[in-house]
């Protein structure tokens, strides 16, 4: 009980520093030390390291009136051994002490009085090192005349041999299992209770949940999550494969190497990643991007091609094999990327390059390419398949407005697979392919819940279709497939609403009778092409694949979310584009209302989130992780996002004692 | 493609039926078999059978001018056997047609216009029987001059030896994933986004998620999914494993005896329930409980002591081991129950009897025992422990008002585990225990979060001691546990809320300022007694368990629900006593608004519910499954709810090929 008690009283004393404004994270005391304590690393994986020093100037913090002191110095030791200096450890000389000083607010007291705290900085860089030896290593900064701050890292043991050739890396972006629930509610049909047909998710041989928090919040953006899940490293909110550090710069934070980046370094392998949002966005980005801030897009783009070249030394790269997605208006020549027209200096570089399905399909398989399908996101499923109409917004990568061949996720992913599969056997190599389902999060930010669970269905569908074709290619057993989530929404469905009726009313709270909950929800009306022969049990499939046929029957899902801004709500789907729930005031100081031509039938809710925000954020929810074949037995059960990576580089083998560095050949 | 069309017009047609209204469950014809289509059932399992045929008098399936047609007939046979009367194949007696009318409105139009839709009904029961020869039965019901309505029946294969001797089943009522993240955040610590400490569910040998919809509808109620867990059978909303009839009476339907019934009568064994909901509620009450409608407290109490002995035979029970809850207002004499005393009744049938922890604690562990600690539920873990001064309003069996000595989940868990391992000894028989924290549900209903993390904190707590106090009693290793709920809620955690900054705005939306999203989340205020020395890495543990000691930092998380009534938010646990969100207007026509008395300094909030909704309803969301120990591998990855029913059955060996009776010895 002492302990307890004691323990306490130190708790109590540290509580204060719990706040939603923080001076910068993983730094508890005044000593920094990035990578932070209790961090894995796959053996050899490289990385930076960066001290920092702090002396706030004034605020509840304030030290040695702001003063650093220049003398600090950073020791490592295996287990057991002594503790010598970094730059001995690692044979490296002593880099040049960097100073500077930036502000933050400690609440939003602070903040509203406009009361900034001001701290100074002292700090080093140690570029580009490797631990090689699995185990524990101690990490110890001694700074401000005596004070300490630890770490403990991990080396993670090297298996004996690997169980997969080859990584297919699915993310639906922001998917929680209340979507894939409700996406199988209107793509599968049941008879008394039981579904006639499954999700394709549903046959996964490994299956478990994973923890989605980051380093310095318990609620994760995609940049931070992706990079968790790509290099086993919690990161900062918007940091991508970078321990974000109190500089404001982009380029200056310590980096760590991906699992794809290991895997061409290690095997010479082919790498590839697909997505649905425009390429730069952040999950795409975290397979070889390094910024502390994921809207350096010109960068990222740049990083894709030739890895990281600014600033600092880094692993050779090389250039990505296959990039497709959308978001052209970070390849064209402007003054913000040095009017560079991407798209040549691509082509100068052996890329075949595609803008539309067309010339998707017509890319050899041979070599490497680039294709960009539209300015911004890729059109989703609901309005490529069913509400066409909308394409008259949808602008090519040239600029040109209007409805075309854009090519879906299955698309998209299939011709990836063949291309890097092709080259990969060319160089007798293996592949690894992230594939981004982007707009089921893109579309629950914004409460359009039909257009999201298109997308998750066409997740589903790819992964069905993946699945079959690696089989075909003879290619499944060698292969690694996982699907999961970066982060979920709070969302779920929990009845349904009679359209016709709600329509009919007049006021809001008669509009709100229209739900129908527990045996009022009744059975699914979202009509499937899937249905079951009373007479032969003969199963009927959709050529297309399982997708509801119709999205507006009368009866349609009740739904809601656990963050929202002010909106109407008319439990439709919205035919004529996205919706856009919440609108800016004129007087922008009053923030987000609803805005009166979403849902224009619909009943006003008002919101729980901040009036700033316009539309729903991320949530804590553990999101579902499936996997098949080659090493699908290491994801099963509870597990935090970063265990995610290490698997993977247990699974492809990736951990080595030395720093193996294959020659890549374009 | 013709196939796919013909389908749809097929689909088109029957469209119409899937409404909000019902004219009876899992009859989409005029002619409806208990059980209906596609159901498994465990070989031996006893069921009763039930036909309808249906006239509607009027209304959208008008029939015949409302006549009932009396020539029907039942047919059943194996696969590949030909198919022959129902009664030449159990060996029954035709029972006597029943005829009766109901009615019921087919939508909300209907409804508001009071134009209920007529039908007749012409029906037979045929009671007690069993399949027990694993495969297909083909059902076939002739009627109206010719018409037939097929049920394809499945008795699962019976496993060559049991996995497991003993069953503790949990139950954590309304517990969806969201829920138990935002536990794990306020009750474990992380470092640099590492948990220090982890959840007993965590440790799962087995995880998988399962899918909760019910036989009428897509969200169940606990009546209804309790049932499909323990029957393997999907019911009806508010069916206690009965399948609900058209009658509208509470014990005419047809029944399916549980796992628990099967244990009991195949083997011999103990059974107990344990709920801190009052234990005639829905999820204990499906143990053994037989009736289509669930608020039947009195008919409930009683089967657990002698069975279903009204109207019916059925199989022989011989009354419950264990039963530990709340809701002593349904044993005390009363018109309502006949005047009967149960306590005395089960007195006199042998049961020890006890009211409070210490009479609890003082039971043999040689003889039977009732113990119901409170009029309605038991107190929550968050009442009993931190916000005390609530007690005063605690109710003792008697009566008495005020703070005494009231068990939770752990204690009286525990005791039934040491009440029916002893007398399970004693007779050399196993033991099957069903354990529900019921008060997550009740809490999120009313969205009070805090209680129901306590209870689900509790129930984690309860996990973890159960599983060392398996293993110290010798039991662990034949013993399957497993954990799952029989629902979720809409529920989620986005931000953190700064409500001391909250309190002091005056307007709602200045209030809404309060929360930090994504980075502005920041790190978990609450302080957990675990903690990790930065030294020597040592893990201080809180003796009694892993509970956040502070409930109401400055900081506390920010949530929301997907299905909601009209309410105020502050973001602050409740202390003075459970929430009560919203209040019903004084012209009760008007429904619910606001309560102007809970979180009074929040902000007002609209909901999404119908008014006449005054809180929240469950969701379509899968929920977690782990299981540990003996058949823990039977459940992984995905699975229907009524999957869990066979799968325990599997383990336990429940499947017989004849109608096996082992005598019980009280």
């Amino acid at each position: 009980m002492v302990a307890v008690q004691l323990l306490m009283a130190a708790l109590a004393a540290t509580a204060a520093q719990a706040q939603t404004f923080r001076r910068t994270a993983a730094c508890p005391k005044l000593g920094c030390v990035f990578p932070p304590d209790q961090v894995n690393f796959i053996a050899g994986q490289t990385f930076d390291i960066r001290v920092e020093v702090q002396a706030p100037i004034n605020g509840s913090q304030a030290y040695n009136g702001g003063k650093v002191d220049p003398n600090f110095k950073l020791e490592i030791g295996g287990k057991g051994s002594k503790l010598m200096d970094v730059t001995k450890f690692f044979g490296l000389k002593d880099p040049k002490p960097e100073t500077y000083n930036f502000t933050w607010y400690e609440d939003l007291f602070a903040e509203e009085a406009k009361m900034p705290s001001a701290v100074n900085v002292i700090s080093k860089s140690y570029r580009n090192v490797q631990l090689h030896k699995p185990g524990r290593y101690k990490v110890r900064l001694t700074f401000n005349g005596g004070e300490t701050q630890e770490a403990t890292w991990e080396v993670n043991p090297i298996p004996k041999c690997a169980k997969a050739k080859n990584l297919l890396f699915f993310v639906g972006d922001g998917m929680a299992t209340s979507m894939i629930s409700a996406a199988r509610l209107l793509a599968h049909k049941t008879v008394n209770g039981k579904y006639q047909t499954h999700m394709a998710f549903d046959s996964a041989q490994g299956y478990g949940s994973q923890m989605t928090h980051s380093l310095d919040s318990f609620i994760t953006d995609s940049a931070n999550s992706a990079s968790a899940l790509f290099t086993g490293h919690k990161m900062t909110v918007n940091g991508l494969n970078a321990y974000t550090d109190s500089t404001g710069k982009p380029y200056n934070n310590a980096k760590v190497e991906t699992i794809f980046e290991m895997f061409r370094r290690t095997t010479g392998g082919q790498v590839g990643a697909v997505s649905s949002a425009y390429i730069a966005d952040a999950t795409p980005a975290a397979v070889c991007a390094h910024t502390s801030q994921r809207s350096q897009y010109h960068t990222v783009i740049e990083q894709y091609l030739s890895g990281v070249t600014m600033n600092h030394s880094w692993t050779p790269w090389g250039g990505i094999d296959v990039l497709f997605g959308g978001g052209a208006e970070n390849f064209i020549a402007s003054p913000a990327n040095g009017n560079v027209d991407q798209f040549d200096r691509w082509a100068e570089h052996g890329y075949q390059v595609g803008f539309n399905k067309t010339q998707l399909e017509a890319f050899t398989n041979e070599d490497r390419a680039l294709a960009i399908f539209t300015r911004g996101n890729v059109s989703t499923w609901l309005d490529r398949h069913i509400y066409t109409d909308t394409l008259k917004y949808a602008l090519q990568a040239d600029g040109t407005q209007g409805a075309y061949d854009q090519p879906g996720l299955k698309d998209m992913t299939l011709k990836a697979i063949d291309i890097l599969s092709t080259r990969a056997k060319a160089r007798r190599t293996g592949w690894a392919l992230m594939s981004e389902a982007a707009l089921i999060d893109k579309n629950m930010h914004v409460g359009d819940v039909d257009r999201a669970l298109g997308d998750l269905l066409e997740l589903d569908d790819t992964v069905r279709a993946v699945l079959e074709h690696l089989k075909e290619i003879g290619e499944l057993e060698e292969t690694l497939v996982i699907v999961t989530a970066d982060h979920g929404h709070g969302f779920d469905v929990f009845g349904s609403a009679d359209t016709k009726y709600l329509k009919e009313q007049k006021e809001d709270r008669k509009k709100r009778n229209a739900v129908g909950v527990y045996e009022r929800s009744g059975l699914s009306a979202y009509v499937v092409p899937q249905d079951v022969s009373p007479t032969t049990h003969e199963i009927f499939e959709n050529p297309q694949g399982h997708f509801p046929i119709t999205w507006d029957p009368r009866y349609t899902i009740a739904h809601g979310y656990a963050a929202v801004s002010d909106r109407r709500e008319d439990y439709e789907v919205s035919k004529e584009h996205e919706r856009i729930p919440s609108a800016l005031s004129q007087d922008k100081t009053q923030g987000y209302f609803f805005n009166p031509n979403d849902s224009p039938e619909g009943f006003a809710m008002t919101g729980n989130l901040d009036p700033n925000s316009g539309q729903g954020v991320h949530s804590l929810v553990d999101v579902p992780i499936y996997a098949w074949s080659a090493g699908h037995e290491l994801f099963r059960g509870v597990m935090g996002n970063v265990d995610i990576a290490f698997r993977v580089a247990e699974a492809l083998g990736l951990g080595h004692t030395s720093n193996v560095t294959k020659p890549y050949k374009p």
